[in-house]
């Protein structure tokens, strides 16, 4: 476990994973350039261990559901406890449950332009509903599959975020032309040899020629975003391509 | 770097993930339920490392977008070789991209059906569409936000198969209730205590009647799945809840 964050000092985007599954951080988190970008403190991973917060001697953090049905539920005052450890410093309080609202750029961008985040990793069946309306916690998903616990889903968005982070992107990289930031997915890429097992680069990537290249790449996207998301492609022809909600 | 698969004994299900960050595997695939069925070779997890199919000696594997362009794209001859040097064994080829195809719950049951699955872990602005092409690779997104790189992608969707390979879940636990198997999203859960912080469970949860029960449970789900997935209950409606493509 990382240790509480300290209040000197410059201020670090700030993530707080509450987990039954400690060891599972940092995960992927710890490699490529979102470790790198830990160690330099642009962010800081504090992971908390709910089963702590268990008030019992075999440390229970879980029980059967009311009404019956499989599985077991996360107990709500353990849940509360482990909550209320962590300093709240003026970010949202996420859940990951595939019942959630589906992440977004549009929701990455905005949580990684505030103070950082603190996510609840589901595990069980579920956590009480009275924990979830009681801290209004703001329940999200990744995807429409379903995991063993939230932990993978909050390294994602972690990453998600943290990518955005000044600092963390070398400068010719560009978050700019990325799939979802227009509205449409991206085209497709080419590097050298221009020739590779007798498929060769589209001549007009090749031409220099800015517009033709660029007019090619528009139709590129169009033609796969159609072909991929049919809903994304609905959206952008509205044009309400980043409307969240 | 874990060895090579042996060809003898028991056949546990496969998960071969091809990254220039081996650092982040196991990640969370190391720990709980998924952790322990690794131990138990319900599945086995093998990781290639890129970097070691570059023929130069400077270990690139990337270079410029052709036509121009920020970032950098993944060679077609490095990821080529990498990819080639992997046992097949009747299994996917799958690349995690943001352009490709959503993950659904429907193809994670497809693949924990089959043998495995080899996932190309993406990085930089993105891959050769040249390498794509002459695999046919199999493009997936786990979702509509930009990772750093395909690796947290990967465990997710590994994740995701591996707890509904056989013996991976307890025999309490259940996979049929669950949120996207019934088309709907999932009922609130509620656990001991009866009262908690002044709010209480439910009434007709603790009634004992079933039928009562099933149908508390099944209006709500139509309320979360209607307020939040406005897409899914539309799909519900028609009666293609499960139609994927």
């Amino acid at each position: 476990m990382t240790p509480k964050f300290e209040n000197s000092g410059p201020k670090p985007w700030q993530a707080t994973a509450l987990t039954l599954f400690p060891d599972a951080f940092p995960g992927v988190l710890g490699a490529s350039i979102i470790g790198s970008a830990e160690k330099s403190s642009i962010w800081q991973l504090e992971t908390v261990d709910i089963r702590k917060f268990s008030t019992n001697r075999h440390r229970t953090v879980d029980d059967t559901p009311a009404g019956g049905g499989p599985g077991m539920v996360l107990k709500p005052d353990v849940a509360d406890a482990a909550i209320n450890s962590v300093a709240r410093n003026g970010r949202p309080l996420i859940y990951l449950t595939p019942r959630g609202k589906p992440l977004t750029q549009e929701r990455v961008r905005e949580l990684s332009s505030g103070p950082g985040l603190i996510v609840f990793c589901g595990r069980f069946e579920g956590l009480d509903q009275r924990v979830i309306e009681a801290h209004q916690m703001e329940e999200i998903s990744i995807g429409d599959f379903v995991l063993a616990g939230g932990e993978v889903a909050a390294q994602a968005m972690i990453e998600a975020c943290v990518r955005l982070l000044p600092g963390v992107l070398g400068k010719l990289e560009s978050t700019e032309d990325e799939s979802f930031e227009t509205g449409l997915l991206e085209y497709p890429l080419y590097t050298k040899p221009r020739e590779w097992n007798d498929r060769a680069i589209p001549e007009v990537l090749l031409s220099g020629d800015h517009g033709k290249i660029a007019e090619w790449r528009h139709q590129k996207q169009i033609e796969i975003t159609k072909a991929r998301r049919p809903d994304l492609w609905e959206a952008y022809q509205k044009g309400d391509d980043h409307e969240r909600d």
